[in-house]
This record gives structure tokens, sequence and C-alpha cells, in this order.
């Protein structure tokens, strides 16, 4: 089992209390990569132009992303530059250069079509059906938006919600697209819309999931040292769909365990800047965590 | 086994998106006993005015809540009036009226003297003190307190906290006291103040927990239809305590189960007006929502 991935890879720049990181590699989909590859086999759809750095590039081959539809093209890549201050909860965006990503037209090699797992991260609703649109059998499909797109292209996103399995937002895009403020009723209104899985990111206070009428919350795992919180959600995605891509089945027990999996992926991804720390987390310490996360939340 | 509490009774005047009560009874003496007469038998101390209607005395004492150190005295009851709006996360303060409150000084029973289990809900530290000081063999006490005392009287406060067992704090008053702003950093500190168990209350997003160099983490349990949350915390604090009691024992398992009922006493609370849902609800309803929350946060 594989799954594929569209999103960004991107030069981030951060500043947090921790410190300071200029351009390090970032984006939506290589933090989902780095989490969702310890599950399961990843195919990364990205652009990125011709001043992205090849030991990024090396990098991810090492790690065995593939790359097959990584495009290089003439232009900058994707950046991003943001501060975090006080709680680490929301980060205070400096400068946004699209780059190259203004005009990415995913494609993807034939053999890839034949991925069943699909997560669509946060890009323009448009670009994200049509990657959906090329492929064969989509068996398990997640969805990730943001507000802008939300505020943008409303319609657009509702349409593809309906032919996905799983959305995926934060507390504040969840209430902004189905315009309640409590939660439960936000997510019930996301799942009429369509996706059968709701899952509502709350940052450093977990995790609420609906399905099947069912609801499922967990709360963030505690980290004392918060460094940088920047692709936390990306990398709880990953981890979420990358478990369910190797359970190869999605249920009632499966989602529980990927949404324990995600929230400890994505406790390790804020203990470093950028993919520092989740790029070289090991499978122990993952499972030791997740042991450990049980431990700490049962009475 | 029965616990004794120190706190208010209050007139509360309430606006919601979901009505409005006036001058209902409230106070975090009565929210707390309310939620501890489930587990054990409740003793209050608090003090009313003259104006106090004959009917909440009634009501109390038929909830089996003992009156003993009630005291009456001329002059006016204390009362609160709020208003919550939007996500109904935190109060606006129309108006405080404390009454009979500014000149409080608890007397008890003599038999009262030996209940060995004391909850001190938030008031002057200076009165929780010598309420404490009373008391002929603490066993277990636990200790709220609130920003203005934090503010006003740190150091009674600090003092305080090395002579009880447990601390509880809403998120914003335990950054305060510790000067951390990540939350189990503030756990640790406060612990190292004084008290063993301390428990950090982060309304809707849960509770975090530190005590024996452990923690332990819940969400809330989800309420889709919040209609009051105004003694949520003192319900928590009287399901937590009045568990606790009843266990007769304070040890990590019965830490654990006393923060589930803690945390399922207050979502009933949010249910309605004042204590009109946790007045009501049955030991059934309470059962049967502990049991599904520990389904919903199981993986």
């Amino acid at each position: 089992m594989s799954i594929i991935v569209l999103g960004t890879a991107a030069l981030d720049t951060v500043k947090t209390p921790s410190g300071k990181r200029i351009e390090m590699l970032g984006g939506s989909a290589v933090h989902f990569s780095m989490s969702a590859s310890f599950f399961t086999k990843v195919n990364l759809v990205a652009i990125v132009g011709r001043d992205f750095p090849q030991k990024h590039i090396d990098f991810l081959s090492k790690k065995g992303v593939n790359l097959t539809s990584l495009v290089i093209e003439d232009g900058k890549t994707f950046r991003w530059a943001g501060e975090y201050h006080g709680d680490l909860n929301s980060a205070l965006t400096l400068s946004t250069e699209l780059g190259v990503l203004s005009a990415f037209r995913p494609k993807i090699a034939e053999h890839q079509r034949h991925i069943e797992n699909i997560f669509l991260a946060n890009v323009d609703p448009d670009i994200q059906r049509h990657l959906l649109s090329r492929m064969h059998k989509p068996r398990l499909v997640g969805l990730d938006s943001m507000n802008y797109w939300i505020d943008h292209k409303r319609r657009s996103l509702l349409k593809l919600m309906k032919d996905v399995h799983i959305f995926v937002a934060n507390d504040a895009e969840a209430r902004s697209l189905s315009g309640e403020t409590n939660l439960i009723s936000a997510a019930k209104a996301l799942r009429k819309i369509g996706a059968p899985v709701v899952v509502i990111k709350k940052g450093e206070h977990g995790v609420l999931v609906s399905y099947d009428d069912l609801i499922f919350c967990l709360p963030a795992y505690p980290v004392e040292r918060i460094v940088d919180p920047t692709g936390a959600g990306d990398t709880f995605a990953g981890g979420f769909m990358g478990y369910l891509t190797r359970a190869k089945k999605m249920n009632d027990a499966s989602i529980r365990k990927a949404i324990g999996y995600g929230t400890i992926m994505a406790s390790f991804n804020v203990e470093g800047f950028g993919i520092e720390r989740t790029s070289r987390v090991t499978k122990k310490e993952v499972d030791e965590r997740l042991r450990h996360f049980k431990i700490i939340t049962s009475f």
C-alpha cells in the first residue's frame, strides 16, 4: 500500500522564542510525507523552482519519498516567513511568496494513477480536484484546506468535499465553513456537506473527530518545550492518513488508532524546527510515546 | 466520610445566547456542593444576607447539604451579573456586589472541625487559611483561587499552597501564578511551591493534572448545546473532590477516576443555567456519561 500527497514544498523562514531558521525545508506535502513515511510508502506531488536546493531533494529521496511528481520549474520556490510569540498557538505571517506555486498544475506519472490512498493538502481546491480526477480508483481520500479557500473558493471546496472520505480542518476553519460556533455542531454540519469523517484539529488542545454519528476526542500529547509548531497540522494528517493506509481499512478501531498516531507525530514535530525532529524520530520513540499517551489519558 | 466546602453562596444574573436568568442560586460553594453531594455528604460554609430567599435554603437542605455553617447576616447577599457571547468561553462581568461577603469570617460548628476532607473554594486566602486552621486533622485539602487574589494577596496564597494537597486553577491563573506560559511547566512550578497535586482546568479544552512527576490529561466531555458555563469549574472541583472523599484514598487510580467524574459533572453543569441541570441529574445519567466518555477517548 502507498499514498500520494498533493501539497506544497516550501522554503520556510521561522522565528520562535527558541531561535530562528532561514529558508529551511517545509511545506504541507513535505511535513505530511515525513510523518506518513513512518507507516507507508509516500509519493509527493508538488512544485518547486530552480532555486530549490539539491540537498533537500537528496534528503527526501533518502527518506524514501517518491519524487517522480515533484515538478521543478523555472522560477522561485514558494517561500513563507513567520513568527511565533507567547504560547506559540498562532503564527504571525511576515511574508508569503508564491513563486512557481501560482501556476501549479500537478502532473503525475501514469503508474501513480493507480495509488488508492490520496491526501489533498491545502492548495487551491480546483487543483485538488484536478489531481483527484486523474486517479483511477480512489479508495481513501483525505482533504485539507484553509481559510483563504473557504473565503475565496467556497463553492469549489464544498463540491470537492462530496468526493472525499475524510475532511481535516482546524477549529477556526471548521467554524468558518460550517457557520457553527460549537465544534460538535460544526463537525456534524461538515459531515452533511460530504465527507463521512470530519477531523477537527485544535492545536495544543487536541482533536475532535466525528464519524458514523460518533464523536471521538483526544487531548494533544503534552509537550513541555515547544520549539516550532510549523507543520504540526500536516504532520498530524501524515500520521493519521499514513496509519489508515497501512491498516488498509477505515473503521472505528483504525480511526481511533490513526488519530493517536497523528497526535504523536505532531507532538514530535513541535519539538524541533521544521522537520528537524520528525525526520530523526525512530519507530521505537513513536511507539513508546503512543504507549505513554494511552497511559496518561486512561481513567 | 464527608467534606466541608468554604466558598460563596450567591445570587447570579446571567445572560447567554440561550436566555437569561435573574438572581438565580449560584456561588462557588453552591455549585461545588451540588456536584460533590453525588458522592459524599457535603457541609457548606458561606455567608448570605437577610435577602437570601428561604426557598434556596430549603432547596439546599432538601438536597442533603448540611447548612449548619451557612451564616445569615444583616445586609445583602453577594450578587454577580455577567454575560457570555460567541463560544461561551469567557464571561463578561457586568457587576459584582460583595454585600455581606466583604466582612465574611467563617464560623463552623465544633463537630464540623473533625471533618477530614476540605475544599477551599475561591475566597480571600486569609479567610481560607482561617478556616483551615480551625480544622482538627485535615486529611485531604483542595484549594482554588482566582486572578484577583494572585494579584493582590500573592504571598498569602503562596503560603497557603504549602498546606494543601491539591491546587486547582484555570489555565490563565496557572500561567499568572507560575510565570510559565507552557501549562506543563506551570503545573510543575506550582507543585514546587507546595501542593503535590496540581489540576489545571482548561474549560472546553479539558484538564491537565500533574502529580508524582506524572501528567494526566483529558479533553472536556463534548457538549453540543452549552447553555450556561457559570460554575463549571466549581462543579468540576465538586465531582473531583467528592469522588476522592468517597474513595478514601488519593492515588494514581483514584485521581484519574476523580478527574473523569469532575469532567462529567461539569459537562452536565454547562447544559443548564446555574444549577438547573446538575441539581436534577441522576446517578444513572452520571454513570452512563462516564462510561460513554471512556469510550470516546479510548484508542
